[in-house]
């Protein structure tokens, strides 16, 4: 299975959490792992070949290429680092079909086999809306996104992309060219992009399984008629997302999910310890 | 490491919930894991063997025979499994020097090689006392417990054994007498007898690290002037214990580690469920 990740130097303590249970919870699959990073080199990633947890992992980094973004817009808050998930299709070796990105800010608690081959059909990226939010942020984003056309707006964190078809379609310019045009409008780039240029040619999948808010427990409970309670997520969910800015690896996280999220950080980072 | 369990037909999925958490988190020891049981037999425990994670495992059912309980008084609420952790060191083989009891409704969550080496010196047990509890229920054992010396209350659900010492000292006949002569007073049986008897002969364990009562979460935060907070429960406790009659594989229940254990619950089950 290829996994797209990009990170910073910040989040590599996440990200590292984020891969150990994404492993963990696959021990039976094979993984290539594509490492895309702005201000990081390899000597940072020191201790990710550790967290195999019996499944086999090889590690892959991507050499950022100056000439992918000789068009590119330079803006003042975001790093080239924003169109990463959006350049994957030159990114990766074209010798892929499909990769998943994955966001550092996951926890994967399940199974990601049934995502990962999934049926594209002709559809570029197959990704999750959040319920709850979705009415009032596909409201706003129908109004503040001009050329906004797809019914909903879907969350970039769990990313699976059909790399073939992106080939064909997703041309650096066009991302470009929309950045410059709207960039005073764009509150997450690379989210209001794709939502924008691709928002129509997105796979919807079901958020409470793929792309589970983590703030939102009594949401999707109260939205289930309290079908998905915890016994629900811990048999279902695969990728618990903690969005927004209290992330659950801060000391002063207090969520639903903070005990889950604190152990397998101290276990992931006590088996690279172990194995440093 | 020898593991010594016992367990009854309602409490064999907390089992397997506990033994897999105990080798994912000391993926590199090898254990033998001690079952004794009373209405239980080697057919229901399919699938325990898959549940290595890593680490090597191997079982050992223990035939648990009838003349170990000819002296055994009958009593109305409890059965023989209630003896089994007193008379450990009978039950297992003879060339074991040391073992560790644990409850069905533990997690394991960090690694136990710092309690499996303690030094015993000549103390027969090392276990932990539960703290916010201590102080009255060590009280009330003073009153009920006509024998009772110790200064504090010990919890019986995480029992470090030292059977070489305990060969020499415990006799079954001893414990029987006690459980004779004060029946009609005791509330926890084993761990009544366990105080009365041999309190004064346990090492102290610190509960926040080696039996971590999950219904105490404020507890230990407060005693610890904050310190004791989720970071810390996640780098420093071993042993959390689901003490008290909600336990986390209800559906109903509601505790700040629900989201832990039902998650490890799902996890440990489906790896079950995939190799058998």
């Amino acid at each position: 299975m290829n996994i797209f990740v990009t990170l910073d130097r910040n989040y590599l303590n996440p990200l590292k959490v984020m891969l150990g249970s994404l492993f963990l919870n696959n021990a039976d699959e094979d993984f290539d792992v594509y490492l895309a990073a702005e201000d990081i080199d390899e000597t940072d990633l020191n201790g990710l070949d550790t967290l195999c947890f019996g499944g086999h992992v090889s590690y892959h980094f991507i050499e950022v290429k100056d000439e992918w973004f000789a068009d590119a817009p330079t803006m003042r808050y975001y790093s080239r680092a924003m169109y990463y998930r959006l350049l994957a299709a030159q990114m990766l070796p074209q010798s892929l079909d499909r990769a998943l990105y994955l966001d550092p800010d996951i926890l994967v608690i399940g199974k990601i086999r049934p995502l990962y081959d999934i049926e594209f059909g002709d559809a570029l990226y197959a990704a999750a809306m959040h319920k709850g939010l979705t009415s009032i942020s596909g409201q706003i984003s129908k109004i503040r996104l001009p050329d906004y056309e797809a019914d909903d707006y879907y969350n970039s964190g769990v990313l699976m992309m059909n790399l073939q078809q992106i080939r064909k379609e997703v041309y650096p310019s066009d991302i470009f060219d929309y950045v410059k045009k709207h960039h005073q409008v764009l509150i997450l780039p690379d989210q209001d992009v794709l939502n924008s240029l691709y928002g129509t040619r997105i796979l919807s999948l079901d958020d409470a399984v793929w792309n589970y808010d983590a703030r939102k427990y009594d949401t999707y409970r109260l939205a289930s008629q309290g079908e998905a309670d915890m016994d629900w997520v811990a048999k279902n969910t695969v990728f618990l997302h903690f969005c927004g800015k209290k992330k659950p690896w801060q000391s002063s996280y207090r969520g639903r999910f903070s005990a889950l999220y604190k152990h397998y950080q101290a276990l992931i980072l006590r088996r690279c310890w172990d194995m440093c």
